[in-house]
């Protein structure tokens, strides 16, 4: 009786997971029930703990990961040795290192929980089989990069000729749900300033309102 | 005579155009002829005059382009208004504004021929319908997006991580036939740097060689 109810329990919770994935697919386009049945086929489920490593610079990043719960940081050290924070990620966002899942080579980021987390992971030969079987895949990704490809335009070109003010103010309006999340170091080293730095901007901003 | 004699060099001239728009595709995906022919049918081609623009801020990016001669730059002015350059582009690169072009929105970049240059441009209608009806299509862009967000990916992390030494050796390793063909100024612009630091890092390691 007991381990019924627990199936059931993890049934339920199991399909509101995939519905998150659901949801995230159809912002970019249409799939049918069957499409998305095998889209979802060889996606496997993984919890990282607070703290934990998804991935660690110098492993091959075998994996194309979908955030269904938590918080995590892309990050890697510089030639200085210190953090830098490529992006975060949480619930419905996709994460991987494009770069070393593609390549086939090592990894040069960090991807580390930041609250505990859980995550819908494929690997790659199950990815690049979908896209033989399942021609909705190829476009799907074809879209979803794109996408991504432009949000990283933007953030290197704000990078390059926007001042910290700015890029700062932009952080906070588009994305006000994860900075309440993180800590002012997290978001210092994100926009590449030192903490200092950040706490200056926001109390000439705080003035400011 | 003399119009038939010019009109079989115009064809030759168009087909080699095409063979290297062509093996530009083979390395990414084998494609048949008929493939092949039916993706380049909505291709058009355009001359543009060294120091000519191809886009302008503010205009909305109507075409994908891919450059067959010459080199162009991709810059934006930032909120000092200083010119700040995205990437450059030569015989065999692709050329866009991604972010425009996918989003029907303004651009923020200006495109310019830094030589008299030529492309095959195709619009965005054009190539939407190639998605629907040329199924390759759509993986060859899944494709080559997904490698032109990796360089881009590894700009980003050399642009936050990297001291501008650094930058200016990989720049030069990565793209000898690029320097050559651009002044000293066009890759302080793309480095992020001053003209006379550039000056500098160039005396350093003539030295050191």
């Amino acid at each position: 009786m007991f381990s019924g109810l627990w199936l059931i329990s993890i049934l339920s919770y199991l399909r509101a997971m995939f519905e998150l994935l659901r949801k995230n697919i159809e912002k970019h386009l249409a799939i049918s029930d069957s499409d998305f049945e095998r889209f979802t086929a060889p996606f496997y489920h993984r919890k990282i703990a607070k703290k934990q490593f998804l991935l660690r610079a110098g492993q091959i990043c075998k994996f194309e990961g979908f955030v269904i719960k938590g918080c995590l940081r892309v990050y890697y050290l510089d030639e200085q040795g210190q953090e830098r924070i490529l992006y975060f990620a949480i619930e419905d966002w996709w994460i991987t290192d494009i770069d070393s899942f593609t390549n086939n080579t090592p990894s040069i980021l960090n991807i580390e929980a930041l609250e505990d987390s859980e995550v819908l992971l494929i690997t790659q030969p199950y990815k690049e089989a979908l896209y033989e079987q399942v021609p909705v895949v190829e476009k799907l990704f074809r879209i979803m990069t794109q996408k991504t490809h432009v949000a990283l335009q933007r953030r290197m070109i704000s990078a390059l000729g926007k001042t910290a003010d700015e890029r700062y103010l932009e952080f906070i309006t588009k994305y006000p749900q994860l900075e309440q999340r993180l800590t002012q170091l997290q978001v210092a080293s994100y926009l590449g300033i030192s903490h200092e730095f950040l706490s200056k901007i926001r109390k000439k901003l705080a003035k400011q309102r």
